[in-house]
């Protein structure tokens, strides 16, 4: 794919008209060069002593064509903004051929790849998904006319049209077509809109069970990756699944067998009674929710049948359920372990692709400076003040050297996200206290609070802390604080303790439980011991894992409860479902006890599929399993016995992706305690920026770069300066993720990953076919 | 403790009339170690080329003394007992301050240290247990009178008294007092003794809870030695277990508060009727028992209601409890590993003892020779062949040289556990085969199985399949066979086909059952599918210690049980408990429907805890958990609202059992699937006997150790002639068990373990206080 070279850049060139000749161009490159050259050389050389003598381009012989220049300098900025591409796809694991290649697909990459668009790409698809709140059938508050929700969904039907052009035209016809997610969704949008069209001529709902695929497009968002690679891993754990499964269900239908001849022949034993409601049984038994109720009828004729129930719960519950969320661990594990190496690898072509496209080429060894590197930064993270580019490349250019190495350079993902600020000296006053000291200090507040925290005069104390929470706030600005998971959580506490307050000083009724929200108060206890710190920090760093597998088990909901409405709605009421053997469930009759009436109600009836809210709480109830059956059999006696496929298919669904959230909650943890064992620093970067260096770098971006927003960077001069010390040192701050737990996990076979590289060495261009030297 | 030096022996030399002066022995010694060593260094100077020449004593000046030579022996021999007592020591876990230091002890220690002990030991236990089947509340069918099992129960007590006695004699006073397990059981033999003669006295019954306590003289059994340490990692994995099991109440105290004021409001509701209710119930909603049920009252009045649930459900199930499994499951696996690191090390110090007392001291290097090896090991493993000893000799030799040298010697544990086999050329007909087609073959018959297995027509299959394990049994030796896993699962696959075809057969009508066994003859399609052969391996590898954890869950069952019996016995009965909310479940009630008349049955009387058989199927049921709360709320109505804390410990500690079953399964399968990916190769060991060594062995062993029992080196003599090659390969072969897996598991912290070898520094004895020279 790389000979094609890159196209739209030739093209972008011409079209600005530059038509130098390559002698001139030449003799100004090693002009340029030299001069850039020279001052990163000083530049870099050693901490500290500079000269600044170099700084200014030194007039050689043939001085610069203004043209000439202007046309370099596009090169470069084209550079930069190819190599900021490819950064983002890095990121973004978008696969290098859907690079673009001429100046339709530049644009229509750069408008397809910004927040905006992906921000009107989720809220299409979250719109379409919420608007089953209102179709039929509805939930009653938020009903609307057939023609209101059917114009929405068409016209939220189009903006997904429109994003689909907007990819076609970025990623070309030829692969387009071949990008299998994509096609899907162009299928599926392609039914909706029929559909919707046939909605509003008809002007009432059909059996729209496509409407259970809305959610592909939500997991298509730019935004749902991790959603999307959640689906894929579960989808890849299923074949070794569906071999363990098929040993279950082998098991089932033996014991099920068994279960029928032996028991059978006992007329109160509902459970045996034919083969069907064996198997049913034995099914249900597997989730432990008719037990020991489909023991008792058999146990009181004969007290050994016990032994049937208890083998056959052993192997099948005991056993081979515990076998499946070993080989599911094992497989998703195997996945994870994969894909994170494939984006570490494609994050690292990635890399060598952009140091290709900004190495200085003339100096030994290649590298990429300070000018390249602000460059990359403006394209990349538009946003980022002048300072923070400069401390970042500080932070990459660990080996003092006057350019980046390809080795400096492979760390740009981890060195990305740091936040600098810079360390000052007694930023709180109680930092200078003995460490000691200060943990005594708040262990005789945590005393206090204990003794206070759930009588009345507790108000001090709220004082207190409501103060802490005000001072922290002020200090560190509302964004700094509440990027900590330990300040956020302080500040909830704290809100809901003034909440309770407020509560019980104004004397509101309906809000009176808040006051019962005092005792999480007690939380704060949390963060004097070491197990529970370990804890809520592995939740806070898991967080947004937990959140995708979450959103995942959300998605498979919402499909469950789209086909569980067309099928199942309104078929339970109360007093149905006679003829099951759960009637009494769903019973709703006056009972008269001497002369009280009671209303004695069975409820089950509630557990319905009448709207999608209803329905989630019905899957929520079918999720946690127990008594599931009641609900499959009111539904199964109302309809057909074919509905069990719809909750044993749910069953086994929910199994999965629920073995999959236990087993990396599991793993995660089991791991974060180890790893916390063993290191315990945090995550910073500490860099240390001299006076007459940050003086140099605003003197260069002020000249050489001729860059005009440099507030930050004055601000640093300033700062320097007035505090009297002759360097200041900022830190490099940001929360520890899952993919840094994952770095030390597989650090072994990523090692081995990058020795073997093959899919790496598929991307990386060999050194003949590099940039044409006149764009460097 | 070392430096006291082993007393008894130099007592045991004293005792056998040993007068010899030291001069004259030390001449003696040189006289007979040259001798000894010029035979060793020939014998195995290099593999082949001997020379049988030197092989008897060489007369030298100064002809030993027969006396002395006696002594000298005998000194060899008390050497060889103490290096196989290490061993023992090693391989049982026994701390070597417990070595035997007296004659009394040593005789103690033999009389304490052989299968016919440790059976009576296991017999005893296990009788002490099975007494409750017959004291009051006593199984129907087993009851005895009170003076009968009062008078075996004291049988068995006074039994274990001589068991402790023994101890007292091996070990010493001062060491007895001090090993708080042994002190433990002698206190509970105290009072069990005073209780035992109590019920003999009265005649009756008392509130005997303290026979909860029984299982200790089980645990304390020398092959119980793996539910030992299941219990000692149980307790501790429990500090940490606690921390995250008070956050769980945390939340659950806080819940209840929050549920109380939110729902009591409702009278339909008698789920948060009052504060203690709430906690239950949340309790209950903790194990999900009760759910959706829980909810349902206050869902009927306000459907958003549910979200106080799903929320509670959210954290305290679907988080603090995954959180509790990973804590159980990290700290088990720590407390594993650092114990079999402890293990190892201490198998190694015994090694290093053993090894001291079995050197050669003249020869340099030092080393054990064959002689000493085959004298270590008549005491070591009595019942061994003269073949055997000589092929494990050689099997750790790996060397070539001349004697083991102590890196030989640390592998002992490893390979003294190989079963010796000759490799036959040929030894199935169907080894000659190609591998792809014997799979063909098998794989027709497996269609033909299958299409045949339900229809009655499948005797010839049958047939085919007795024969072949009929041949398999013949060809293999019944022995061999049944060591095998997979032979083991042929066989019984193969007895219950035939079972069933006899029960057809001969119209058995009470094992028509069986007949449905037949399918289990699919359970063969097993051996085709890689994943569920490791599925299979796995499990006959795991299935010791998961053996070991059950019995560890039965043991908990049996103190439950006991404490239930004593305290529950007899409340619970039909139509029972009216005052309770599960009044329906205990309900048995002629119910007129037209004119049928049927007996309605609610059947949980039957889950009770009236004899301990009935206790041991009401807590099987208990750990299901699904229900759990009718059989509590049941108890708890006919008795006080502490009986509570009964069922509420049980649920708790078999969820500590259990999580830490379901852990062990998940690591081992998982472990295994990722090392099976890696090693395939069998566990085999092959050793290459040449003629002339065998003769040579042979002729060794007859005339420099003057042993006569040499039939199986002869029989391998004979072997070897009648084969015709001019060698022979023994294959040493041992099934993998979990220490295998843990080896290399661990591999990495082990190596360090032995660099640091801190714990195992403490029982190096320092070269200057090795064994005298005088004996060697």
């Amino acid at each position: 794919g790389r000979s094609q070279g890159l196209p739209w850049k030739s093209w972008y060139i011409k079209s600005t008209g530059s038509s130098t000749a390559v002698s001139q161009r030449k003799c100004l490159i090693y002009i340029v060069k030299s001069s850039f050259n020279s001052f990163f050389l000083l530049y870099t050389d050693a901490a500290g002593n500079y000269d600044v003598m170099n700084n200014v381009v030194i007039p050689t012989p043939g001085a610069p064509d203004p043209r000439a220049q202007n046309s370099l300098r596009q090169s470069w900025e084209m550079n930069y903004q190819e190599a900021a591409i490819y950064l983002q796809e890095g990121e973004n694991n978008d696969k290098f051929f859907t690079h673009p290649r001429n100046a339709n697909a530049l644009s229509a990459y750069l408008f397809a790849h910004n927040h905006l668009f992906y921000v009107m790409e989720l809220l299409t698809a979250v719109l379409l998904m919420l608007l089953s709140l209102s179709e039929a059938p509805a939930v009653p508050f938020l009903r609307l006319d057939v023609y209101v929700h059917a114009s929405l969904e068409l016209l939220a039907l189009a903006m997904v049209a429109f994003e689909l052009c907007m990819k076609l035209r970025w990623l070309g016809f030829h692969t387009f077509i071949r990008h299998k997610r994509t096609m899907v969704k162009a299928c599926v949008l392609f039914i909706q809109f029929i559909e919707a069209i046939v909605v509003l001529v008809r002007q009432t709902s059909h059996l729209r069970v496509t409407r259970a695929l809305r959610p592909i497009f939500l997991v298509d968002c730019r935004y749902c990756g991790a959603v999307r690679r959640n689906l894929r891993q579960i989808f890849q754990s299923l074949p070794p699944f569906i071999d363990i499964l098929l040993l279950l269900l082998f098991f089932m239908v033996i014991f099920a067998i068994l279960g029928f001849c032996l028991f059978s022949a006992n007329t109160a034993d509902p459970y045996f009674s034919t083969l069907e409601n064996s198997i049913v049984s034995l099914f249900v038994l597997l989730t432990t929710a008719n037990f020991p109720d489909v023991m008792m009828p058999a146990y009181s004729k004969n007290r050994w049948s016990c032994i049937f129930f208890i083998v056959y719960l052993s192997i099948e519950l005991y056993f081979i359920m515990n076998l499946l969320l070993a080989v599911v661990f094992d497989t998703f594990n195997g996945v994870e372990k994969m894909k994170f190496k494939s984006l570490l690898l494609h994050k690292r072509s990635a890399i060598e692709h952009a140091f290709q496209l900004l190495v200085t080429r003339q100096v030994r060894p290649d590298g990429v400076c300070l000018k390249q590197f602000d460059g990359l930064m403006r394209f990349y993270r538009p946003r980022m003040t002048a300072r923070d580019r400069f401390l970042t490349f500080k932070a990459l250019n660990h080996s003092g050297a006057t350019m980046l190495s390809l080795q400096d350079f492979y760390k740009f993902y981890e060195v990305i996200g740091l936040k600098w600020k810079a360390r000052r000296i007694g930023e709180h006053w109680f930092d200078d206290l003995p460490r000691t000291a200060f943990l005594i200090l708040k262990g005789l507040i945590f005393v206090t609070l204990i003794r206070f925290a759930l009588v009345t005069e507790f108000y001090s104390l709220m004082i207190f802390y409501g103060v802490e929470v005000l001072l922290k706030i002020t200090g560190l600005g509302p964004l700094t604080y509440f990027s900590s998971g330990w300040n956020l959580f302080d500040f909830s506490v704290t809100v809901f303790a003034f909440l309770g307050l407020i509560a019980l000083a104004f004397d509101m009724e309906p809000f009176y439980f808040i006051v019962v929200l005092r005792p999480f108060q007690l939380l704060r206890l949390f963060k004097i011991k070491q197990r529970y710190r370990n804890v809520l920090d592995t939740m806070f760093e898991l967080f947004p894992r937990m959140a995708s597998l979450g959103l995942t088990l959300i998605i498979f909901y919402y499909s469950f409860a789209i086909v569980g409405m067309e099928f199942f709605a309104d078929v339970v009421y109360p007093n149905c479902c006679n003829t099951s053997t759960v009637a009494e469930s769903y019973r709703q009759i006056n009972v008269t006890i001497g002369n009280q009436t009671v209303l004695k109600e069975g409820y089950y009836y509630l557990n319905n599929f009448n709207n999608i809210l209803s329905s989630f709480v019905t899957l929520f109830e079918l999720t946690v399993v127990n008594n599931w059956y009641i609900t499959m059999e009111g539904v199964t006696s109302q309809t057909t016995h074919w509905s069990r496929l719809y909750f044993m298919t749910f069953y086994i669904v929910t199994m999965v992706v629920m073995t999959i959230i236990v087993a990396f909650i599991l793993d995660a943890f089991v791991f974060r305690m180890n790893y916390s064992r063993k290191n315990r620093e945090p995550l910073d970067d500490p860099e240390e920026v001299s006076q007459t260096e940050a003086l140099q770098t605003l003197d260069m971006y002020k000249h050489t770069l001729g860059i005009t927003n440099l507030s930050s960077l004055q601000d640093m001069c300033v700062a320097l300066e007035r505090s009297g010390h002759s360097s200041l040192v900022f830190l490099g701050r940001r929360s520890r993720t899952k993919s840094d737990l994952s770095m030390k996990m597989y650090e072994e076979e990523i090692q081995v990953g990058y020795k073997q590289g093959v899919p790496h060495d598929l991307y990386i261009l060999p050194p003949s076919t590099r940039r044409p030297t006149e764009l460097t």
